[in-house]
């Protein structure tokens, strides 16, 4: 069976390293498309025909919002080493850049067990958080939440009902609303599936992501991505965002750090 | 007064986006050019003609090893923005890439006051910390250190004299030997400038970088620069190194993340 999130980010090869996607209505968030599905698509084409399976290293720069609709992937090999491949890729509508990424691909292994893991993050077991509705209160589909289902941690849900935590933080767990298990492109889209962490202190609105590099750093286990979302410091309406992202069976399977802009509204 | 560290990283135009330059031995660490140097020398050539000063995002993959002597910077602009400007850049040698980025400029405003700050973090006095040796016991210069000023956290310095102190974390405090204030070169340089995380756990030996993403927060106040470094998991031979650096004003001025290979020596 292919899901409605493999079918979204669904690439056809045209030859030359080029590849035509289908921006997909199903991640419009009322309005942009997410960044996260935006970033799986492309990562999609640049792994089609890749020496390596796992994206380690990934930079993403989001240059103009594409619409829904056909656009095209290119890709470009620039190392295809027996540790690391390197490629760039840009993502193309109407003939304009929208989103520019470098990747590393490497081969992890699936049942080595880590030389060193810190600590890992204090958020509340799943059945204690709190899920984000389908809809908003006059039954619109509530934008990403449509495609994923969110547990949020009770202490940094505030933002759903206006109320001001005092700290950027989010805390919780996502997974697909359809059966659709963790791998290298729900990663992709989950390092950018939290609400901004600038929500934890009231700053809402649409949050712009300039650029966001994630890694992967383990093949995640089938089930539920506990995710922690931070910032460091908000300044000069310019905030970093942390993310980590911990599978089911307790690993760290990625991490993320994007610079983005405080929202205005 | 131009310094070294600014000759070794000058860039000269020859037209068309591409910048001439002349990888200097005084950053070739007793065989493989530093990566922060090249790094900076890099962003040189990006920033020299674009219309933002600060290099708010930079991703780097690291290709292939070049050496001392003439190279070519190539600058390709993506985006030149109101908020944000980004191009591509290519340290070419010898008509192979060798350095391969992704770099988002702004304008950071020099006066701004954190909307939100996180906690510094925890480093002694830099009276309390210990040099680093400009010169191996048989007087031979110490890499980076012949260029760099170290003094590091007793906590975190066991790597010098063969200790394992059984934690991948560097904490310390570094600047140019030579009077050269901190900018967005020395920031660059500074992000790999600490011995790898890894040497905490008695992995020695050349850790190579395969990424290295780091964000300009804040324009730095001169003198010397606190930096921590830790890896979160060390995992089929791949780290993580986070690292943060905060300026003499006690404000946070960057953060870094790299994936590297652990060291085989």
């Amino acid at each position: 069976m292919t899901t409605t999130f493999e079918r979204a980010t669904a690439v056809r090869p045209a030859g030359d390293g080029v590849y035509d996607v289908e921006l997909d209505a199903a991640y419009s968030m009322g309005g942009p498309l997410h960044g996260g599905y935006l970033m799986a698509t492309l990562l999609r084409a640049m792994l089609h025909d890749a020496p390596h399976p796992h994206p380690v290293s990934n930079n993403f720069h989001f240059l103009r919002v594409p619409r829904v609709g056909p656009a095209q992937a290119h890709v470009e090999w620039l190392k295809q080493g027996r540790t690391a491949a390197t490629a760039r890729a840009t993502l193309v509508q109407d003939g304009k850049p929208v989103l520019e990424a470098l990747v590393s691909a490497g081969t992890l292994d699936p049942v080595a067990e880590p030389e060193w893991m810190g600590e890992p993050p204090a958020v509340p077991p799943i059945e204690e958080c709190v899920a984000q509705p389908q809809l908003t209160p006059d039954g619109a589909p509530a934008g990403l939440a449509g495609q994923v289902e969110f547990r949020h941690d009770p202490e940094t849900v505030g933002w759903l009902t206006g109320e001001n935590r005092g700290r950027p933080e989010m805390r919780g767990y996502v997974r697909l609303r359809e059966p659709q298990d963790p791998d290298p492109y729900v990663l992709a889209l989950a390092t950018d599936a939290m609400p901004p962490a600038v929500f934890g202190i009231g700053r809402l609105g649409w949050a712009p992501t300039v650029e966001l590099t994630w890694h992967m750093r383990a093949i995640p286990a089938p089930g539920w991505l506990k995710l922690t979302v931070d910032a460091r410091m908000v300044y000069d309406d310019w905030f970093d965002e942390n993310v980590e992202i911990w599978d089911s069976a307790g690993r760290l399977v990625a991490q993320a750090r994007q610079m983005a802009r405080v929202g205005r509204g």
